[in-house]
């Protein structure tokens, strides 16, 4: 009997372990600041190789997919390529790029997996300033964050510099 | 020797059984379709409350929270109070509301409580139709599909109705 005792208290205590499985994972999540600041990083890196003038580097944060999606001035783009060539085509010098700020950026997290950024955006050019804001939707794919989606507006009348 | 070996066996199968919960819980997630053809049903839903002119049941859909948000035209507004006054000011009579039809709608999965949506909006009203594309975020709260953030644009030449 004693035996008997031994294995329904072993098994009691695996069916525990097995309860508290999906508890136990959820601590491992990581939690809304450090997506936040991951993220944060990840689009400050990503204006810096635009202010470089290297829109190559600027689209090595975007999914490298046919799947990518890009919209603006009420059409949708699609794919890697198609949204790299807009860039190209939009802004052909460095001159044309100026220097672009993100500003009051705010993450929250969707799931483990991914997550929605909004911002705002500044490009300070001669003669003519733009700006607006921006809606993204970012996916970790193998360890790594990338924007699946991209939805940016323009202010009609962009704000000042100052 | 053989309730040791009993013992070890049990051990084992309730290990194994551990190790797979997460797959027999992943099993359980809802697959891409029915989550596709849950939020373009409630879409359907939201956009047949637009045609009845009946705004409040319109706003139903989205998050009754502070933390709703809504860009469009460069700007970002806030709150679910904020969105459905704008919505009345930019909407004031059934004849301003015309009749709204969603189209080309895709939907992808974030995860199990997130969800990515696009899709283009016609509304047609006298005399002046317009229309767009729209990204959605929507989150499944206490077992119901909320939008949280909504970015819609509109094309500078509303397509035609035809």
């Amino acid at each position: 009997m004693k035996r008997h005792l031994g294995v329904a208290i072993l098994c009691l205590l695996l069916i525990g372990l097995l309860c508290s499985w999906p508890r136990l994972h959820a601590v491992e999540r990581p939690d809304e600041d450090s997506v936040a600041t991951e993220i944060k990083e990840l689009l400050t890196e990503q204006v810096g190789r635009w202010n470089a003038g290297d829109i190559g580097g600027f689209m090595e944060y975007y999914w490298k997919s046919d799947d990518l999606t890009f919209s603006s001035g009420g059409t949708t783009r699609r794919g890697w390529d198609e949204t790299l060539r807009r860039y190209q085509q939009r802004y052909p010098t460095p001159e044309r790029m100026g220097h672009t700020t993100f500003s009051e950026l705010e993450v929250r997290p969707l799931g483990d997996t991914a997550a929605l950024v909004l911002g705002r955006w500044q490009l300070e050019r001669e003669p003519d300033p733009i700006g607006g804001n921006f809606t993204l939707v970012l996916e970790k794919q193998d360890g790594r964050w990338v924007i699946i989606h991209d939805h940016t507006s323009q202010l009609e009348q962009p704000a000042s510099s100052d």
